[in-house]
């Protein structure tokens, strides 16, 4: 209701969306931290600060970043400080020079709204760099199949906005999935198709699979798949796809005419040995005709992942291949209504596809912290599926990738059906992953997000947690959920 | 078609969106601007260079960026900067101190994800700011209602996303337009409910108009409207509101139960000297009962317009007045999934909202910046909208504020039977007013948007131009329109 009394009138696809990444868990997370800094919150729980494991946010956790994207930035910012050698001379030769190449390309103008799509040179930058990337494919001639974004979220929302207009447009998403795109899909009306994902196989994609889900999409909700999303590697499960995978699911999109979304935004999170990461656009471009040519891909990239983790820059980018080109112009024409992405988010998009070179005075300083961030990562990542492992009722497949562990959960019956209890009660519907995620917030003060939040195979329960603790946080984490996981089996059984 | 000969299918909400200031005309100034760089293209043209005026982009017409900003951009951006006494000592002590409270807030971590609204410290600042330049009302106890935004832009998309969910939902927006509005209603699905301004006296409001269009679009189109879009100072038109029309504008929403939206991001470029900037919050809360805790408002801001200019942040804010909270939540849940602005854009909003004050080293030079921006605003302003009214056919209402002249243009006969005939041999339909934009660029250089992109009274003619070229490129600009236009008036009598 209004203030008038008159009723309030809502769009109800926004009432339909949820985000679970940022959603009932976090905000009692919030409301708790709040409480914390008052007299009364002090005693009121049994931990004095909470840890964030809900989101992939790494400078959050103390993760520092990368000296000289930042100092080329600050430079970049104050074009002045260029002209004043007190200050010239505190900076690496290569940062400066760096910055004076950039100021170059966009004279001087970092206030300026840029091209819709991007600066040029920034796209060029990004193009070079997806030409390194690939291999053993035809490089890409020009960037203009490159649109710089703010983060890889808004490259999703404008993509996905271009190809589905109501429920006569499915989605195929895997299950689990990044809750984004759930998010996306109620809110354009579109009608998701959920693919499955093997959990007890490392969570492999299942070819045979987006056929059925595909073909019930057409006949039992009447719609058709514009797309396919992969997630890789994965968000939340950590998996990474294989390159005999990634081929038929390429086919499968080129035979049905969809448009194949990877969000390839954890390609430098690759920590298995045997596992590197292969883009989608090298995998189709390598197939043989008609698939290298006909199947229509589009691949997202962000600066808020990797090794840079600069979230806060909102920078990312996404790439078209074999697109048509009424497609490639609407999604101009859509770039155009916002505008453009922002400035420094387009810089730090152009420094993380260009470090510094063999040979730059930063190259020994850029990699060592860049190796240093990497191994810590890899040995967080490690560590954390084996210690999840080793507690009553958890199970959680490797972390190849990506920045989580997405961990199976078993509870006792009597907890189940206590959820069911308190649910009556309190007249709501917690699924008992999400009653689980609280009271393990309230004991613990660890952050997690439920499966349920990015959906899982019914009659199982997860959770997913970040890597990204530092190390003696993480000790403090895996601690906290095992007492607390453990203690349940002991009351409840 | 796709490649494989299959139909792409396209969001017929997106075929229909459309968006001016980047449309048509600059895409074809684009084209030129890329032949000029070539051989051939070089003597193509009867000019060497573009004049940029369709977008209101300052500081790619070289307005410089306040500098006090950018300093403190540059150490936040790089805090390691903070620790070398050598660099230090090259910034003003005011610089310094603020980006040590700025980093101090937000734990040096200008790389993280802040909260989904923003970061807190920042809206204090944008809540601080709206009570000082409010006046005589309730302040704002908290920044709980101040959402960052990427521009405002965003924030525009964001709410009217919330609030129409499809053709049964109207907005009221006023003609001539800002287009992102029509543009956001088309993808969305929703109603346009227009109203029209009052040309011949100053482009004022007329509320009377406003009842005549609410009850039209419920009897007519079957739609409610849900928001009324007023932008104050007027884009493209120049106009500013008074008090009063303020005030009746604001009953009018309340009563109506609709949620006025103030698009209020020229408030700081007012020009006329018998006008000043009253938002419309300190309108809506010096209203008597009901209408001070009755009336839903929304008020968007920028820092891409002002003085400030900074068009490539993408920084801005929104608050909200009275509105239930239902509503609020359902805002909160929506910037949730967007995750965040951009911390650059986040930052470059509190500097604007809180400048050096008297006492601060960089007082003086702030303010003599801001100054000399400001008085070659007004400078070009009342230049320009004079030099439009000596010229044949052209008729210009007073730039009083804002960033553009929208002056109407009388046309021969037969110069419009030509169009006619010329549509007709290329099978388009180009307005009149779109074909004289393409002939002036392609004889002049001069870029600008004709008014059939804003909207305009049927049987008119408009065209909008931004104030910004530097005063020696608009000298030129208005010499090229005259002869253009005086031209067209010698060939077609």
């Amino acid at each position: 209701m209004t203030p008038t009394g008159k009723s309030i009138h809502i769009n109800p696809r926004v009432l339909e969306a949820q985000y679970a990444v940022r959603g009932l868990i976090p905000m009692r997370a919030d409301e708790i931290k709040n409480e914390l800094t008052t007299p009364e919150g002090k005693g009121k729980y049994p931990f004095s600060s909470l840890v964030y494991c809900n989101i992939g946010n790494p400078q959050a956790l103390d993760q520092k970043p990368l000296t000289f994207f930042r100092q080329v930035m600050a430079l970049v910012d104050a074009p002045f400080l260029l002209e004043n050698e007190k200050v010239v001379s505190q900076f690496p030769e290569d940062a400066v020079a760096r910055a004076k190449e950039y100021l170059g390309h966009i004279g001087n103008r970092t206030g300026a709204y840029t091209d819709s799509a991007g600066y040029a040179f920034a796209r060029d930058i990004v193009a070079r760099h997806i030409n390194e990337r690939d291999r053993n494919v035809k490089p890409l001639e020009d960037a203009s199949s490159i649109v710089l974004t703010d983060g890889a979220s808004t490259g999703v929302r404008l993509l996905l906005q271009v190809l589905v207009g109501g429920a006569s447009d499915g989605v195929m998403i895997p299950i689990p999935q990044y809750p984004l795109y759930t998010a996306q899909i109620s809110l354009l009306g579109g009608t998701p198709a959920m693919y499955y994902l093997e959990e007890s196989e490392r969570w492999a994609l299942n070819v045979a699979e987006l056929n059925s889900v595909y073909d019930d999409c057409v006949k039992k909700h009447n719609a058709t798949p514009r797309v396919l999303v992969v997630i890789n590697p994965g968000n939340p499960t950590g998996g990474v796809l294989e390159r005999g995978v990634m081929e038929e699911v390429a086919k499968f999109c080129c035979d049905r005419g969809v448009v194949l979304m990877a969000d390839e935004v954890y390609q430098e999170n690759i920590y298995a040995e045997e596992r590197r990461f292969v883009s989608f656009r090298e995998v189709v471009l390598g197939l043989p005709a008609p698939y290298n040519t006909d199947t229509m891909l589009v691949s997202l990239h962000s600066t808020s992942k990797g090794i840079i983790g600069e979230c806060g820059r909102r920078g990312g980018y996404f790439s078209m291949t074999n697109l048509p080109s009424l497609l490639r112009e609407q999604v101009m024409k859509m770039c155009s209504i916002n505008l453009c992405s922002n400035v420094n988010g387009q810089l730090m998009t152009a420094l993380m596809c260009s470090p510094p070179r063999s040979g730059d005075a930063s190259y020994e300083s850029y990699w060592s912290e860049y190796n240093s961030i990497f191994s810590s990562l890899k040995k967080r990542a490690l560590m954390l599926a084996k210690e999840l492992n080793t507690i009553r009722g958890f199970e959680c497949q490797p972390v190849e990738g990506a920045m989580y562990a997405f961990a199976q959960i078993r509870l006792p019956e009597k907890y189940m059906r206590r959820n069911d209890e308190l649910n009556a009660q309190e007249g709501r519907k917690l699924s008992a992953d999400a009653r689980w995620a609280l009271e393990l917030l309230e004991s613990t003060g660890i952050v997690i997000v439920p499966g349920s939040g990015f959906g899982q195979r019914p009659n199982t329960m997860h959770f997913r947690t970040t890597i990204l603790p530092p190390e003696q946080q993480m000790e403090r984490m895996v601690q906290s959920l095992r007492s607390f996981q453990e203690g349940i089996w002991e009351k409840y059984v």
